[in-house]
């Protein structure tokens, strides 16, 4: 448990959610809690370090938002509804000045999601941020990525590219002077886990994942386990108007959102007989989903552009066409 | 789960423990698991930097063992069976030599104690474990820190201060000429978690702590928690024939007994009517244990040996007496 710096009492307790199915957290050996009947648990992990992930000037508000955000982003594609949260925090020196608004930040998304922080270790070295996630899914009804099928259709949620872009400007100060450059840093940091969309989608969806090494990537992770191929339609990718503006082309706009990671939407597949429910479920909770595609037998894997196939080399599809 | 090195084939997947109670793990975006009906679950997150809790060139193995070992600890200490881990590794780079080792006897302790590797996530970065670890204890019986009373009697397992002896070798080459010093360096590091005593510890004792701070400041924990004092008998602390030759001095091993860390040793409380059986059950496990004390009221706290009053000035001992 919480190790070398005391820092319980100050950042961390008595500031957060108090969830009945905990029945010791912080400052014992270990965490006791209690998962409700009925249920599985599902657990993610993610680490974040500096230099890594995020430099290590980085607002600190964003970087513990992104840290807690990726992993809640892990359960939503699940379909997981989010429980409990351990962190492992490795810190070079006690600063105040870091710690409050990442600690801020940190129970500010946790409470939204009704997340108790059980546990963790607080430890001196190099900045690095470990979360291990916890949440419910009902017995035998997990999304994963292995049930897709030929004829299904391919989503997803939200829009993409941003968060390349976003990165983009981070790592070169020249970008800044782009347009919504700001705004798209900041969407790098700052995304909303779509974790009511993973949920809708636990009776309808083939297969889920979310989208955090970029959209060709993630779903060749669906289309590897469930030994199937796809066909998208990058006139169908969804893109905000800032990207747009930022790249300046739209063919550039797609290829940034079909490569972009760290986005934390959801792509998914959906049999033909769902699709109606599916829009209608998703529409109640909010969320935007965009159909781009459709799955093939496993050896097809093709972009193409209103049925003009596309050419593009692109990090991760060089890959892919030579793995299917 | 698992990111930037596709480390999972190679090093983590198809050689452990496979869990009847894992239905995922390594490959989807979380790992699935169920606990059995009429358990809580105990959770314990513990991280291990190069430079601060071990040197960058110690030997891997060891540092595997260490990580998951004083993890498994924290479990023992509540009594816990233990089932899943979760790990976060940062590697500097892919370092086959390293890693190796470090996997063999990761899976090797793991194995042991029917542990799943569940999940994780492998970054690039300073060298970094992170482990959290779960295992289930039946409802309500959790070992805690709290309920220790005045007129129990406070017992440790094994032999003290050998781990605060090998660490003195790790960061003093001259030390290595002293006897039986390469023999306290491993033991820095091997530790043997009392996975067996905690669980028999659950109907008999009032509190447990494992000893990672020293028993005088792991004490103190359970002191603090249950609002009650001690009295010590530093005759009576196990040591081992090596630490004392290693010291040269009986006063010097007890003082080393009394402060050393990383000891992964259980100091538990235990009330009189269960002395008998206590001792009798620990027994079946093979496990040493030595009474050293009793519990005495809030605003007391004495070292003695064999009723002779002690004002040694320890680590942890002096903040100690300012405390109560």
């Amino acid at each position: 448990m919480f190790g070398e710096f005391n820092l319980i009492d100050k950042y961390f307790s008595a500031r957060q959610t108090q969830r009945k199915d905990v029945h010791l957290s912080l400052g014992d050996d270990c965490a006791i809690v209690k998962a409700p009947e009925g249920v599985r648990i599902a657990i993610s992990t993610d680490t974040l370090v500096a230099g890594t992930h995020f430099l290590a000037n980085a607002n600190p508000a964003w970087v513990a938002h992104k840290a807690l955000a990726s992993n809640i982003s892990d359960l939503a594609a699940m379909g997981a509804t989010p429980a409990w949260v351990s962190m492992a925090l490795t810190l070079p020196s006690i600063d105040e000045a870091w710690l409050k608004p990442f600690c801020d930040a940190f129970f500010e998304l946790a409470n939204y999601y009704n997340i108790q922080l059980i546990g963790g270790d607080t430890t001196k070295g190099p900045l690095s941020i470990s979360l291990t996630v916890q949440g419910f899914v009902p017995d035998n009804r997990a999304l994963t990525r292995s049930g897709a099928k030929v004829g299904d259709w391919v989503y997803v949620t939200g829009e993409l590219g941003d968060s390349k872009a976003g990165l983009s400007v981070v790592l070169d100060d020249v970008k800044r002077h782009e347009p919504f450059a700001l705004e798209l840093e900041k969407r790098h940091y700052i995304s909303h886990p779509r974790v009511l969309a993973g949920q809708a989608l636990l009776n309808l969806a083939s297969a889920a994942i979310d989208i955090s090494d970029g959209l060709i990537a993630d779903l060749r992770h669906i289309l590897n386990r469930s030994q199937v191929g796809a066909s998208i339609d990058t006139s169908l990718l969804p893109i905000s108007k800032e990207l747009l503006q930022f790249m300046g082309d739209i063919s550039a706009a797609q290829q940034c959102a079909l490569t972009s990671g760290e986005e934390y939407e959801l792509c998914f597949t959906v049999p033909e007989r769902n699709k109606g429910s599916l829009e209608s479920a998703l529409s109640h909770t909010g969320t935007k989903v965009t159909c781009i595609g459709q799955i093939r037998p496993l050896g097809t894997f093709e972009l193409h552009h209103k049925g003009k196939k596309l050419d593009w080399s692109l990090e991760g599809y060089d890959h892919f066409k030579a793995d299917v």
